[in-house]
């Protein structure tokens, strides 16, 4: 597999047919973990991140995973090939920006994907459409379990793993869950939510990680202790709150359709019918829209588009995405052009006719 | 034919098919007329205003026209009734809302409408698709000629035909052209239409006469004087400014065309696609909706939509019509869920499947 194969599929992450996934998109554990015999990345010189990433390269392709491992080479990559890793997940924004040697190994249903050189030296990421939090963690404790027959890890009996950054310090955990809540988003509820994770010390993101904005009203809960506690306890800690925040986000949708279905089925037709009809969109306004029409498809109001559509929309009319797909530089107002013939096309291929 | 037969028709003039019907929608003629024999209305009690129709009654029926005409009380019919007819340019907003003995005669093809005790004893009209006053002139001059062989009009040999209202003794006429004129609205470049029309004492107001905002870039323009010039002089002031005004709008569309033809074809297809899948619509926002789409037709961003459609769905979206339609009074809130229903099932079945 190469680079180019992978726009012409999409992750196992994003069939949307795991539990719950009318409103958990997908389910992700993170494992940071660093090689003893090697200093952390902020005291290494080329030579030495040069040598890291030979040892975990090596390691890496290695694996003996289910299915079959590709490793890119992150530094040799275009820039529109690390954006095009980021929209889908597979690579941080920080290993996609930071310069020197640096790869991740991803596997072909894209479930797996093992970061070397980003802000520790591995990165070990397991992914899963929908929320199963334990699948994630069986995989990548198994993985983990893998690598260590083969290299040593910075470990202290006292503080676990050893990590780059305190704030990994312990498991070196970071578990979390991608949730699509418009329904919270248009009654604005989603504060509450806020407040309370908060409280729990669990932090909540946009759908590309730190710092970035809540587009299409998807929200990554996760995770900020890492030290003290088990990974059972901390996958725990996420697996108990998130049933409250599902079954808020369903009653409040089924209340908007009770309270004025009208109004609601309303917006999420035109928005379908924007994004079916537009000359030009903006990616943010496609989020939008493909939100409302993720949440009708959820709810009935649409009936002639799957959701694993719907979900691959998300990520396919992102800037990288169109630039592959087209095999072109595309400038912002050019990639508005492209992104709404897009839409039109996977649109009008879902649905034979307008039965809307 | 009665009255429910309209609803399941369209009148000839918005066929689309006259000259510069891209577009003028419409060419209109009325002439006022009163009997000698009788007082002006706001001098006539209730008998006389019996005994005017009555006479004209008789008159208009006993017509020899093309089309069997359809006489139709008035008075006697409910508001929703007057209100289809008014929204059909049948009749006049006046005689919809006034009181006491008044009717209408109709021709089947619905070129011609005699409004008997409006503000005047006789308001005759003859409407025609696109631009095409002579015809009207031609029509409506051998249909008075006709009914003067029967009747006495108030008329004055210095003054000519005397009206109830001053503003339109003389020669009795209106003569007015519709006009779509969405370029001009979009750019602004309206005002200075309007401005150069007063200046030569030409009327301008919207799709529904006095009044009425100029909805969908809807206008009609007339003649204010009625006085001192024949009618054909004063057709002829009609004709000669008309074809400058479309020629400004036609290229102002092309400079839109030309300068940002994305961005146009984007409104033009966004407009479309709402039409095609909204759920509840008020009458304001569908004109406004149609306006683009027509203008999209005309340029050839939208092929699969038959401009007669475009023009029938502008009248046939009104309140009344909605619920002559469904048979039902409707409330407001009501209509707007009627009429997305009935855009999307007349959208639907113009193009068979979604091709833009």
């Amino acid at each position: 597999m190469e680079l180019n194969d992978l726009t012409r599929m999409s992750g196992e992450w994003l069939r949307g047919t795991g539990p719950e996934s009318d409103i958990v998109m997908s389910s992700r554990i993170r494992l940071a973990r660093n090689l003893a015999q090697f200093p952390f990345l902020n005291r290494a010189d080329d030579s030495v991140r040069a040598d890291i990433e030979r040892v975990l390269h090596r390691e890496v392709s290695q694996l003996a995973l289910r299915g079959e491992i590709t490793y890119l080479d992150v530094n040799s990559l275009e820039g529109v090939d690390r954006q095009f890793l980021v929209e889908r997940q597979l690579i941080s924004r920080e290993l996609a920006d930071s310069h020197g040697s640096r790869g991740v190994g991803i596997t072909s249903e894209e479930n797996v994907s093992l970061m070397v050189n980003e802000e520790d030296h591995l990165r070990i990421q397991v992914l899963r459409s929908g929320l199963d939090l334990d699948a994630c963690w069986e995989e990548i404790n198994r993985i983990d379990d893998l690598l260590e027959q083969h290299v040593t890890y910075a470990f202290s009996e006292r503080l676990g793993y050893l990590t780059a950054c305190p704030t990994n310090v312990g498991t070196g955990i970071r578990v979390s869950v991608l949730l699509h809540l418009p329904a919270l988003v248009i009654t604005k509820e989603i504060q509450k939510v806020f407040q309370a994770l908060q409280k729990i010390s669990l932090a909540v993101r946009g759908l590309y990680g730190e710092g970035s904005q809540a587009m299409g009203d998807f929200y990554q809960i996760s995770n900020q202790v890492t030290l003290g506690k088990t990974e059972e306890a901390l996958i725990r800690n996420l697996k108990d709150v998130i049933p409250s925040i599902i079954s808020y986000e369903r009653k409040v949708r089924q209340t908007l359709v009770k309270e004025n279905r009208q109004r609601l089925h309303d917006q999420v037709s035109r928005a379908y019918g924007i994004l079916k009809t537009a000359q030009t969109i903006s990616s943010e306004e496609t989020m939008h829209l493909l939100s409302s029409v993720r949440m009708g498809v959820n709810l009935g109001l649409i009936d002639d588009l799957p959701i694993p559509t719907v979900n691959e929309l998300f990520i396919h009319t992102q800037p990288a995405h169109l630039q592959k797909l087209r095999k072109a530089h595309l400038e912002s107002a050019e990639r508005n052009v492209a992104r709404a013939s897009y839409l039109r096309q996977r649109l009008a291929a879902a649905n034979g006719s307008d039965r809307n």
